[in-house]
């Protein structure tokens, strides 16, 4: 095992910096949409650099970038690690981007090493994975057939131009089809997202699932009335309806042990400061990676918006509008996870990716799992989101150790 | 007196429902914005039914439209009667109209009924009461001199266009000067847009006050994180302090007598789904007709804000957005309003205008009071908006009474 050696940390950091030029912006974080000027750039960019290592780059026909290291044994099913290239509008240089660099790294640091491995290893960079224009991970869920191409195809942006539109835009439609050989396994590095590993001071992340979530779309209808004339007591104020909901999303959350609640959209009507909010649109965002404990957040949600509702003589009415369960990861990727962190003296720390990845997806299909690095404060989706350097390396000797070891197994994971 | 005269309840209704044809909604109500065909529509046919009865028409060069029923003595300043035809967005066929219209009816009265009163009385449109476009009540603004006229015009609508080429687009800048005779008293009947005299089973509101008011303009900053990895405690969510804040503008308006407290505007920001959001914006509207009350209700806000604040780590800031003290009316002309409504056997209540209007500006300069009828539900700035024949008839008398009863006062108020 490879443990006295390591990646190159300055080389991967230089590339990150290199990487986060396109689409930078003046507070030092990244714009870098699908299918945009900055995408075809970033992806040209990662062309060239695997290219020019003689890794062979195929593009598939959802625009996913395969660039492919060979290995003793062209037969055996390749090991796949990376993530996505795309960013959010206010994003950073990190999320995605570290899993894709950390990935050619790897790479580059076995041909630097001139180790060999047993089966071919590949660095893929996914399609549209933060739902900034489309839904979220959706070259991903092409990939693993969870979409159908002719529906990925045809989805749409908010401007009006499909998919297949975008991806022609950038010439990034390519020629292969959607998994044409079976995977080994994948394995995604990313930033943390969240505080935990800062908090715990662990530099390494041992992700053993990606958490379970329930979405909800919740309408209160009340009566819209004058601010003035109108009483307190002959109210029926759609906003002090949701505001008791927001209170209660927090709590229920928070009265379980690693629940996540959030209301993120509230939008009162007709919004005007002297009129008492007729209806309120709002959503909530539950997770939890236990099905029991989601299911009882769930009740308690449902027992709440009705209990609101009569208090303040309300209709208000929930629809559940996504329901994804946990997604638990390999467990033997997982303990090597472990075991390479352990081994390399880095403090580790069992975790649940909060956030969806593409690893997500993957696990449907292939023996799959992550390895999270801290962020700084746990910011993401900001352009302040940061990571130090030696974290970065930290991550990809790990990434480096599991790839290895995966690449050098014969047999197919149970 | 007239208590055995009375006014034609059914010619009233009916010139209501004509007016209300000018911007009828589908869903029976009125959208007959400022400055539009159909606000220019409902000043044509209000001039043309003032010019048939030979009441003299001057517009102003604010546009409010003044109809003079000659008195015995020319010299004296004359009663001025009315409220304003434009609605809001989505109003209905009573708000404004119903006072222009018991105006007009007032004066066809005296015509069938032979009736000569010592003081001329006139029925007033004032411009641009709702503040749908431009701000509230600017044409009584303009009138009183709390605006001047240079910035009156200079107001500019969203789309651009300014208070003066609204006016001229319309063709209703007149000739006349603002103000330019002494006003004995102005008498302003409307709908009571709130459920107090419905409640009460009253139909005359006999109006004390305008209601003082303060507005506040909050913005909440917290941190803008993934919904997914952040724990609950450590958030600083936004929207988690503007809830509570929601709920204690309701408690400490409801903890005191006649208080009103409404939370109108609230965004939340980003708002995505699964982003904890970062900054809220929000108002504020207080109300109250004591000094005192309204102070102690400022006091309660601040200290709330700032609770929460720091309860939730987040960055609170409070702006004062308006300060608008109670305005009292004329106790004459009060007191002739509950006496008219006592002779005419109609149950009244003393009331407090919760809303702003024409005769708060008004009150300032000249002996002023309003009569209030009920309104179905309390419901207004709503196209269902409803009052029925016998409430727009009995308030129409009682402004008949008391327009007469200070028509033939030869000295002025003290």
């Amino acid at each position: 095992m490879a443990s006295n050696t390591r990646t190159n940390g300055a080389r991967l950091w230089d590339s990150l910096m290199q990487m986060a030029r396109h689409g930078a912006t003046p507070k030092g974080g990244v714009k870098r949409l699908t299918f945009t000027a900055e995408d075809r750039a970033a992806r040209d960019l990662f062309r060239s650099w695997c290219e020019e290592r003689g890794y062979g780059v195929r593009v598939d026909v959802a625009g996913n970038m395969f660039a492919r290291r060979q290995g003793k044994r062209a037969d055996l099913a390749p090991v796949l690690m990376g993530s996505h290239l795309d960013s959010q509008p206010t994003g950073g240089k990190f999320d995605g981007a570290y899993g894709v660099l950390a990935a050619l790294e790897v790479l580059r640091s076995l041909d630097d090493l001139e180790i060999e491995t047993l089966r071919p290893i590949e660095a893929v960079n996914w399609t549209n994975e933060e739902g900034a224009i489309f839904k979220p991970m959706l070259g991903s869920e092409m990939f693993i057939g969870a979409k159908s191409l002719e529906d990925g195809y045809a989805m749409t942006e908010p401007g009006g131009r499909t998919f297949l539109q975008g991806l022609d835009t950038i010439g990034y439609r390519g020629a292969t089809p959607l998994k044409p050989y079976p995977i080994h396994c994948y394995l995604e590095a990313h930033i943390e997202q969240g505080p935990i590993l800062e908090i715990e001071k662990k530099t390494i992340g041992v992700v053993t699932a990606g958490i379970g979530l329930r979405w909800y779309a919740i309408t209160i209808v009340g009566v819209e009335a004058h601010a003035g004339p109108t009483p307190m007591g002959s109210r029926r104020d759609a906003l002090v309806g949701a505001a008791e909901i927001v209170l209660a999303v927090r709590q229920i959350a928070a009265g379980i042990e690693d629940g996540r609640g959030t209301v993120g959209c509230l939008t009162p009507q007709p919004g005007s400061p002297n009129v008492i909010p007729g209806t309120v649109e709002m959503t909530v965002d539950f997770r939890h990676v236990s099905v029991e404990s989601l299911a009882a957040m769930d009740r308690a949600l449902r027992a709440q918006v009705e209990a609101t509702a009569a208090r303040h003589k309300l209709k208000a009415s929930l629809r559940d509008t996504a329901h994804n369960p946990t997604i638990p990861f390999h467990p033997t990727l997982v303990s090597w996870v472990r075991e390479a962190a352990e081994r390399r003296g880095l403090p580790s720390l069992d975790i649940v990716s909060g956030a969806g990845h593409d690893a997500c997806h993957l696990a449907k299909i292939v023996p799959t799992t992550m390895i999270f690095i801290p962020c700084e404060g746990g910011i993401s989706h900001n352009e302040i989101e940061s990571a130090t350097l030696a974290d970065c390396e930290a991550g990809c000797n790990v990434l480096f150790d599991v790839a290895i070891r995966a690449a050098n197994e014969a047999k197919e994971f149970d």
